[in-house]
């Protein structure tokens, strides 16, 4: 093991650690980016620790950019979890420390609160990697997902709900979507973020009166019936937009 | 000082700590409770530390029933303020040392990362109190406050963003009015929160076809007008309205 790759507790805050569920929209289905425990293969979010001189925001920051290889993620922090039983006596603590990554195994046996944050990145740029812990960072559905250690499945839910909830006033769309889009890719994004069906000429319609899209003159190629038009994102609308919420404000 | 208003730091998580912006409403205007710290008379939001036996939502909920006597408060959580600078430079952490609260003064000299909780309460059930490093728990308007300690005018901002943001998803008016409100009442109440004048007609339209409130045989008394119907809210209706948002879902 040499010495970049070794992970220095010394340098990080004691009981803090953060947490990330990291969101892409890939074949029409979201996906959640994981890692694989080295020793006992369980899945994890990824996550970190925060340095003495670090902010949480700089802390994910850096995190994501270890783990994705992408700069400027949009992120958002939704909720700090903080079951005084949820580190401390986990039995998927002793995955890190069987790591030998601290020979005070005690750093790892403390009471951890996570912070938790949600990121939505544009899948085909991000690159995987997996962190010290772990031996596989991959893309899942979330239909693939059971389990995961700790209180992580917890977390992930929670994001999806904040997601759910936000859908009308984050860019929730500009940043997991690529920069060209057809309109079922967009529908399909919020049937995915919202768990049901909508109708798809209402769907059009209300987005369409926002005023928040662009229609290419291209079309989407490749597929075998009429192919759909294209659309991009007028941010400067959809940030206004957004402002008041896309149900427009009181 | 006898023992039991000793603050005992030994019981607390190093790092951690977490400030509460307290909403009430009263004379048609949004309230804050604010403490005056002993020596420097400066103000600052109600806050308090973790016990190591504690959830974060727990040293919230005793933090507010020491400073509002009440039990049940609406309460939560809106986001983490961790700049590396906030707290372990600042003059005003002086403030907490100059009280005699801790032997060992480093304590209140290490890095804190706060956790913001906001809270809504019925102004007219709740009697302030001061904590250990302050002589007075008062109720302020927002326009009467212009600085708060360290960071606390930020949080406060964040707070209110986030009040604005969740006024369509959380019950916000049920936890601050009384049992009994008049739609004017209510109206001033959305005013205040969203810092813009609402035409009195769309509101009230707006606001009955949610079909979650409920209109009294009884009117307001004591008005030199027409008195105004009362109103409460069907708590159940009001309830399933909120987890699609006032506006409908999708």
């Amino acid at each position: 093991m040499n010495q970049e790759s070794k992970f220095q507790y010394e340098k990080f805050l004691n009981h803090i650690s953060l947490d990330c569920v990291v969101f892409g929209f890939h074949d029409n289905q979201l996906k959640v980016l994981l890692l694989r425990m080295k020793f006992t293969k369980e899945w994890a979010l990824p996550g970190g620790f925060v340095k003495e001189d670090e902010s949480l925001e700089s802390a994910a920051t850096r995190v994501l950019k270890e783990r994705t290889c992408l700069d400027n993620i949009f992120l958002k922090q939704f909720k700090v979890f903080s079951d005084p039983q949820r580190s401390n006596t986990n039995p998927a603590v002793q995955d890190l420390i069987d790591s030998g990554a601290n020979p005070d195994q005690s750093w790892f046996n403390q009471r951890f609160i996570s912070v938790g944050y949600y990121a939505l990145v544009d899948f085909s740029k991000a690159e995987p990697q997996p962190d010290y812990f772990s031996d596989l960072c991959e893309w899942k559905s979330l239909n693939e997902i059971n389990t995961l250690i700790l209180d992580h499945l917890q977390i992930l839910n929670k994001a999806l709900e904040n997601l759910r909830m936000q859908l009308n006033y984050q860019p929730i769309g500009y940043n997991l979507l690529p920069d060209k889009f057809t309109m079922p890719e967009l529908q399909k994004l919020y049937e995915t973020i919202l768990g049901k069906e909508l109708d798809r000429r209402n769907f059009q319609r209300k987005m369409l009166s926002y005023n928040i899209l662009i229609r290419l003159e291209e079309r989407k190629t490749g597929g075998a019936h009429k192919a759909p038009f294209l659309y991009e994102f007028n941010l400067e609308n959809y940030q206004k937009a957004l402002q008041n919420g896309l149900y427009g404000g009181w």
